[in-house]
């Protein structure tokens, strides 16, 4: 694709040894100028190091960041006090090179949980890593795929907005494609942007789109360690933030809503991408708790991985979600096809059903008849690929 | 295995045509002078049709009961009010056979949901079935057959008690290979014995019993539409329960965790059982949420098919299981070995704790370091061929 990048950012990527595999592992991202940045993190309590050493450095530097480094193939959790150190290594590292302080860089990691980071083989990489930062789409390609794990694509997405001749451009990347489940499961996504602002206002309008995007899907139910999504920007644009609020929110919301959908389309052994609508539901987080109880089912996803219409499957979902439901309203529709009315079966074409689920991707509507709240939440079958990718990750 | 059947009981069961393999899938239990009752239902807000009326006839005939009839191959769940009728008419049916009222007749039901019950199958296989009933370890071997569905083999346990020269005999049967998890998941459970008992002491011995049996395993975190735990009681041994109450609840316990095991041995799909017992948790409820979280992760039970010692993906699921925990002060051990020391990576003989998780069954001890509770739950991998077992059940 073509990708037009936001000013103010350089990029740059190398294989340093981290990945046995010997692939990209390593991913740089530089602002020479700073940008201010704004971060959601996993609500997991067993966090990784670069995620507590990035909190630290973010409150440090009162949300300016100069570089972003990650690193693939090791995730530096449970690694102790000797994983934090490795993280401030790295950081103060890369500060030294770029003549600047640690509190000025954002460290992420992902990969393997519990082994120590190789500091030395990431330090060897840095300093012929910043000298190849460049701001052309080739770089932010390669950055795009040396943050992957298990991922088998690169997940990029680009918004601009145009204001009176001037232009603010979102560049996105993400990876994850494992540990997927609302509240940020094994997630890295980078929002790269040159609108001008402040990082409370950043903070606000990522809220509000990753409510909408990354909290609205589901791999495994997993929950990572190492989950980040963080917001740059570097205000070269000389747009600012609030004179283009709605359209910078809709593009963001855009962009991140791209990302989950790459990220669960590249779920691990996902066969088919599920969209849930969830419609009725009595308020926004009841759809939630139903479309993840769903989501999460093994059974639900088995029959998904056959496309097999098994509506009681997901009717179980729905009654064991913690939500309370009237069963006799529930109705579940297969695209066109109503499937199941009022808690009970009605006649369907099950030829046309298994065809429909048979598709790369496709939506399933639940109705619960309690209430006006809709919701739209993206899942993936659990095949038998799923289970192989996963029962010799570390052997 | 030699069964020594309870006084009072007659066991049948025969191919009704309900199962499409032709394999027996009617099985009935005759208690011609009475039983009292005891029951625990699924907490799924969706019920099947026979939990409905089996409800219904107890609190009409105050725990009292002369027939238990099953079928399996079809759950009458979400079959609407011709699902209730259906197991209606099939309790008038045997209760015009046994000449007694449908309220002393007990419904249960397993197997797809959302197909109507064959009743008129169930209705020309009765007569025949009540003639064949006998007090012989063969026919209730048959009963134990013909209640499962994608289970492999049968599950039986019996135990007993003898005082002053007279013996209470408790025999167990149970079915449950997929969507099992605590509060009771596809799993149907008949305990039978001579004990003389009222309802309500029944209950108590009996919920006693399932909180430290049935509620403790989980093989893929499904909760299912249609489990019973039900105890009935003839009296025919002529003790009391009162007199004997010690010794009959840990009987009682033995057979249910007999039968829990049985379940999870028997998951699908199934390679290991795994023992998680969690130590030093603030109370049973936090352990027992700590081991549900762990036991539901896709990502640990891939792990453990591959008999993969990949500790981190415990510690995860640990740290999103809901429970305050503080991470620093986790170890998990593996048998002999520990893997993991306060939250981080240890040194351990990797091949050596992989032929450990090799056997088809082990132990996995989670030590908190926040309280005193223990907890020991029994959970199962996730296979390739649970995925193919449940891709295509329906279809």
């Amino acid at each position: 694709m073509s990708t037009s990048l936001p000013q103010g950012f350089l990029f740059a990527a190398c294989a340093a040894g981290i990945k046995a595999s010997g692939r990209p592992d390593l991913a740089l991202a530089l602002m020479p100028e700073g940008a201010t940045a704004a971060v959601m993190f996993t609500r997991n309590q067993v966090v990784a190091a670069p995620v507590i050493v990035g909190r630290d450095h973010l409150r440090a530097s009162r949300g300016r960041v100069q570089a972003l480094i990650v690193n693939a193939g090791n995730a530096n959790c449970a690694t102790g006090k000797a994983g934090i150190e490795a993280a401030k290594t790295v950081c103060s590292q890369l500060a030294g090179e770029l003549k600047t302080d640690a509190r000025y860089i954002f460290p992420s990691s992902t990969g393997i949980i519990g082994v120590p980071l190789p500091v030395t083989k990431i330090s060897a990489a840095l300093p012929s890593l910043v000298v190849a930062t460049k701001a052309i789409p080739e770089t932010f390609a390669a950055f795009a795929g040396a943050i992957l794990t298990t991922d088998t694509r690169k997940k990029v997405a680009c918004e601009s907005i145009t204001r009176r001749g001037q232009t603010v451009t979102l560049a996105g990347v993400a990876k994850g494609a494992g540990m997927i489940h609302p509240n940020l499961a094994t997630m890295l996504v980078y929002l790269f942007t040159d609108v001008a602002a402040r990082p409370a206002d950043l903070h606000r309008s990522l809220r509000a789109a990753v409510d909408e995007s990354f909290n609205n899907i589901s791999i495994d139910g997993d929950t990572s360690t190492n989950d980040t999504v963080l917001l740059l920007a570097s205000g070269k644009s000389g747009l600012a933030l609030k004179s283009v609020r709605s359209e910078f929110e809709r593009a963001l919301k855009n962009v991140c809503r791209s990302l989950a959908s790459q990220i669960v389309g590249d779920g691990e052994g996902a066969m088919h991408v599920v969209r849930l609508r969830i419609e009725q539901a009595r308020t926004q987080e009841q759809a939630r708790q139903i479309a993840s109880a769903i989501a999460r089912s093994p059974l639900v996803k088995t029959a998904w991985a056959g496309a097999d219409p098994n509506w009681g499957r997901m009717l179980a979902a729905i009654g064991y979600s913690g939500v309370k439901v009237n069963p006799a309203r529930v109705s579940i529709y297969l695209g066109p096809q109503q499937i199941c009315r009022e808690g009970a079966a009605c006649p369907f074409d099950k030829n046309a059903a298994h065809q429909y689920m048979s598709q790369p991707s496709y939506e399933i509507r639940v109705v619960l008849g309690a209430g006006r709240a809709t919701l739209d939440f993206l899942s993936c079958d659990l095949t038998a690929e799923y289970v192989h990718i996963n029962a010799d990750y570390s052997t």
